[in-house]
């Protein structure tokens, strides 16, 4: 095996190949528009409607209350922007945490800067946020509450359902963004109580380009984007036909198999890290030993780069961080923010398994790995 | 010939075989995230940026100034709102036309309802805004211009050169919204002076869910999505790579092709309409003799309404008016600003062709529309 060892699914996933054949006919003759009053636009039509009823089959929501988007940034912007422009004036604050993705510090940002109150509840030595502490931020003032479900860059997972009992008590609209859970551990709207959550395509063995927002019926947004009236009007444009039937099809298949995948690639997970860190006992761990996405494994090498030890493990394809923030020679936030050391988490490295991740795979990444390390280290 | 006649091409158009093969490839093994730094985020990042290249080329743009988005309505809504977000008290007047798509009507209309004032310039009975108008409606008080290259509905060309001309030394930003115009005409941003243009992808045979908006080098936006840092932060999200390759794709096949498609199908066309006229003496033109789209002729039939017409010639496939609103049935406003009566405008079809269309389809739709104008009409 001299192949590309593909290590860095939280980053993106290789579409399916059952999901490009969905789409395939999408992409060629079934090419109408869903708005067009003709045969080619009613079998489009019923396509999108197809694949919505198989995205809220796999999170246990109804068909009429998933909406499409083009990703899982789009679905953060329109969950966070929407709820705040219909806030009422005494409710003007948000309750998220110190470890977001991009997709939610970046409009809860903007939401700052127009004088909202943004409470970034802090995480523990695990990377997960404390339920008692997120509760005890909530009030009378705050809109909404919006937590990831699970860390992109750690996999810890984050008590979204804990927090929804006590904010949807108190009148606050919840969101989550699932884009990292969804089809690698099993999710439910009603479970978490959550009115809205985050998909992404393109975690879940569908194409980029396209996602979705879960709408809990009776819950209001405002759109970001205006124009026709496509999906209730919330997102307007000429509905991304293929991606969507992709990402019906990627939803059917996570729902048949997401229970036995998250077993699987727990005990893999679990193996390459005993194996790691026998043999060097020095590596950090940050992905919680506890409640975690089964598929990631972050960790630190000591005393090293975490970029330097990948360059050198080059058949290894693996993150040092988000993707969104790769090349970037700053420690990641999310581990200054659990306290991790400056030069330690300037040494970790995301190591995230998919579908196809095997076990001999692991044991070949962990010699390149280690070997890399060694390398490195005697520079 | 028995198989459907597809004369819908304004609606959407098929994905061209050379873009789907172009786009294969990352929807298979090349599926990194061009944010990864790692060889597939490597070969993902490229291939975007080759695709930024071509779809520069076709416009005339330098490469930095194109950004990528999820669609015509997209691009819209992040040039009209973008530029509205950072301009000055003293401009809060938008200059556009009464003719406009929903993609542009809809984010003037937030902007309305939030203060702005819209100065809608009217349509001759061509439907054409005049361009003297136009010019006259601009002011110190206007922040932006925003005026279709080329109408959905009818396929009238708009004077955006004479009125950007004006625009500009008035110190006024310029966009246009060109998604029926590129691929069926040239354009070029300079000789049409603007500084912000939209493209859709689906309008030019690449997929549904992708499109572009050339921004001028020096002309600021305000994002309206907020994120990580891709496409310059103008529009964060994890690329759609693939879909961006075939628009690239697309747009280097348009600009080989784009010459001669216009005098083939323009000629196309005009022997349509001959013989439709030749045999329904009473049909009316809504397409101007004069300037517009090469592939579009809207006209009505005497009457009757448009969707019985299409609904009695089934193997036609084409649009009542615009497909964003199909099905409803309410004449078409483009239609009334142009001073058609009403019951004259609910005759309205919409026939839009395109690359695989031929001279012997046509022949046979004439038959099929003929023949369907006097079923309906004997009834």
């Amino acid at each position: 095996m001299t192949g590309p060892i593909y290590l860095d699914h939280n980053a993106t996933t290789p579409i399916a190949p059952e999901v490009l054949d969905a789409m395939l006919p999408y992409l060629q003759g079934l090419f109408g528009n869903p708005s067009s009053d003709h045969i080619l636009g009613r079998q489009a039509h019923d396509a999108v409607e197809t694949a919505r009823s198989q995205v809220a089959g796999l999170i246990g929501a109804g068909t009429e209350e998933v909406i499409f988007t083009s990703g899982g940034t789009e679905s953060n912007n329109l969950a966070i922007r929407g709820v705040a422009a219909l806030a009422t004036p005494e409710r003007r604050r948000i309750v998220t945490s110190q470890v977001e993705h991009p997709a939610t510090v970046g409009p809860c940002g903007v939401l700052e800067a127009d004088g909202w109150k943004i409470t970034r509840v802090p995480v523990t030595r695990e990377g997960v946020v404390d339920a008692e502490t997120a509760v005890a931020a909530l009030g009378a003032d705050v809109a909404l509450v919006t937590l990831m479900r699970a860390q992109n860059e750690t996999g810890a997972l984050m008590p979204v359902s804990e927090l929804a009992t006590a904010a949807r008590q108190a009148g606050i609209v919840v969101h989550s963004d699932a884009a990292q859970a969804v089809g690698k551990i099993e999710v439910n709207v009603d479970d978490l109580g959550v009115d809205l959550l985050s998909i992404a395509g393109h975690k879940l063995y569908a194409p980029k380009g396209v996602g979705a927002l879960y709408v809990r019926a009776g819950t209001v947004l405002e759109p970001i984007v205006f124009g026709g009236g496509q999906e209730r009007g919330l997102r307007p444009g000429t509905e991304n036909v293929a991606s969507i039937v992709g990402l019906g099809a990627a939803a059917a298949l996570a729902r048949s198999r997401v229970a036995g995948e998250a077993v699987r690639l727990r005990v893999l997970r679990d193996g390459f890290w005993q194996n790691l860190h026998g043999r060097i006992p020095t590596l950090v761990r940050h992905t919680p030993v506890g409640s975690s996405l089964p598929n990631t494994l972050a960790i630190s090498f000591p005393g090293v780069l975490g970029k330097d030890v990948l360059a050198a493990a080059d058949r290894v394809l693996a993150s040092t961080g988000s993707a969104c923030h790769s090349g970037v020679d700053t420690p990641a936030e999310t581990l200054l923010a659990m306290g991790v050391a400056p030069d330690v988490a300037l040494g970790a490295v995301r190591l995230s398994l998919g579908r196809t991740t095997s076990e001999s795979e692991l044991a070949a990444a962990s010699d390149i790995l280690a070997a890399a390390f060694e390398t490195v280290s005697d520079r």
